[in-house]
């Protein structure tokens, strides 16, 4: 087991209850929320039981639920009033949920969110398939809401994610991998969605394009900062906590931004520690400790961090046009929160 | 090796240059599903260089872009003089591309219409993200197009197909798999997008609704029946011409119609083999003689063929609204062709 080294606490115990949160933004959407789930329950039905099965395992196994929550929030901001953004917010989670299921199958992983991941359960054909089913059901279901605007960005939404992926696949177990690249991937398979469910909360309110694309803006930089972090987090304590273990990004010979900057840093003997562990996949016990300490003389968690501030101060930014008010605040609050996450 | 067992031949020599073929119907198309092919290679290009090489290898495989071709023949039928089938046919093509991948993943299959498959060569996991992307990629065409008729019948489609194949996965191995089931399994993983391919033609040509159900119905019964077809082919000779393995299907535990009828009409002993060879899968050296051999005593390769020309029959049918012409020929010259492939 590896040694646990803490992030640097720049928060006194005194301040904790200070610490922001999502509560102001999941009260502001709750009973919207609620019938997203509904939403959702009713439309991963099928005659062929193991697909309601599968789905239901990893759609309730506790996910935050964040990017419908964004299509709540931003269809708020923008003063919409009817019930189209319930079953888009639906939609954006069911997307989700494919790239997930297939995400699980390509990582080989056996648990998700420290639970029995769907393929360990179900075998990797049947994650592959219900992933497939809830896509084309995504795109059922954009297509009842009728709107050719929302299906062309949850369309391209999808591709670049895919895209997003297959690079990641082509970057992996390459330390030499630059930062532009490692942003490239993270902007497609995550930061995109993001983007474009924060996005449609401003189309369902017809509000004028300068609305969407500061919202696309809020979605975009939250999604890369969370993701930033979420790297981060893989070497952090505070994994366990989450039910997930310390270091799985490392022992798959993932490339995230971390080990990107502690092997630009590091000396000919640290990269050929990089070149060993990451390209090659030649580990033994000990490593992961060493990668966190190279990590940790490099400041290059820290500095992850500090990468992902700078997203999300372009996030908050974005939110200025619109009106002050608790959506907003809220909004913001998730800013502050997703960096929060690293402490 | 197995010993090959002929299915009847009832069709004399000097008559073999009477049979049915393709021919006419490509003939009539050739123009179009050039712009089609062209349309395909447009669209799977990505700064992504993998997905290109990827795609490209299974697209460029030799296919017979059937599903497009019924597209542009259906939208001639129908009298349509536009261009808009051109890029919906690659659609099609897309989507069934995309299942493709995936099939090849969750029957971890080596080898595609003789080639080796992309799985084999890339690794399941760019297969699986392939795939996604040549989905999304479907659907941003369809949105491009405009049609919420087209994306609403795609996209029910799409979701039908996962449906099939997750039921499909969930029958295999087991030999009491009743008729129904089957042919339930193959409507959604194969006739669907046959019928949603032809129906489109309609769609486009701005036809009445009678025609519309007349080309889905047609496009239903001939993908049954081509199913049914390719079932009974897995153990003809004429699949070591055409680079495949007589017998994959057994091999691989996959109850088709020929095994249901042959368990169905067996004595206790011979249910006793299906049950070892399938449900148990332990397979030894001279099975898939042993099944053959059963296959044919109690003639479930000629019945099954006899099904397949039920389903041609009713497909033919459904033309008879449809003014005669050559378009209507050539695609009743396609139905006896499907037919003939057991030949």
């Amino acid at each position: 087991m590896a040694t646990i080294l803490p992030l640097t606490d720049k928060k006194s115990a005194s301040k904790q209850d200070e610490r922001p949160s999502l509560d102001a933004l999941l009260g502001l959407v709750e009973g919207d929320l609620k019938k997203v789930n509904q939403h959702i329950l009713d439309n991963m039905k099928s005659p062929v039981a193991l697909i309601p099965q599968l789905a239901g395992h990893i759609i309730a196994s506790g996910g935050k639920r964040l990017r419908p929550v964004l299509t709540l929030a931003s269809a708020n901001l923008c003063g919409y009033t009817g019930q189209r953004h319930i079953g888009l917010a639906a939609c954006v989670e069911f997307i989700h949920t494919a790239t997930l299921l297939h995400d699980d199958v390509v990582d080989e992983s056996d648990l998700r969110r420290g639970q029995a991941s769907a393929n360990a359960i179900w075998g990797n054909e049947a994650s592959v398939l219900v992933g497939d089913f809830l896509f084309s059901r995504s795109f059922q279901l954009m297509t009842a809401d009728g709107s050719l605007q929302v299906l062309r960005i949850l369309s391209d939404a999808s591709a670049v994610i895919a895209e997003g992926e297959v690079l990641q696949l082509m970057t992996a177990n390459e330390p030499t991998t630059t930062e532009e690249a490692y942003l490239e991937v993270i902007r497609s398979k995550t930061a995109k969605l993001f983007a474009a469910a924060t996005r449609i909360g401003a189309v369902v309110a017809e509000r004028p394009q300068a609305e969407e694309e500061a919202l696309e803006s809020y979605g975009m930089n939250i999604g890369i900062a969370f993701q930033l972090i979420d790297d981060v987090l893989d070497y952090s304590a505070d994994q366990l906590k989450l039910g997930k273990t310390v270091g799985d990004d490392f022992r798959e010979g993932k490339v995230t931004l971390p080990v990107i900057l502690a092997y630009r840093r590091g000396n000919e003997e640290e990269r050929a520690f990089w070149h060993r562990t990451i390209a090659e996949m030649d580990q033994k016990d000990g490593d992961l400790e060493e990668a966190m300490r190279l990590m940790t003389s490099h400041g290059t968690l820290d500095d992850s961090v500090d990468r992902a501030r700078h997203y999300c101060s372009i996030a908050r930014d974005a939110l200025g046009i619109f009106q002050n008010g608790p959506t907003k605040e809220a909004m913001t609050d998730l800013v502050d929160f997703i960096i929060d996450r690293a402490y």
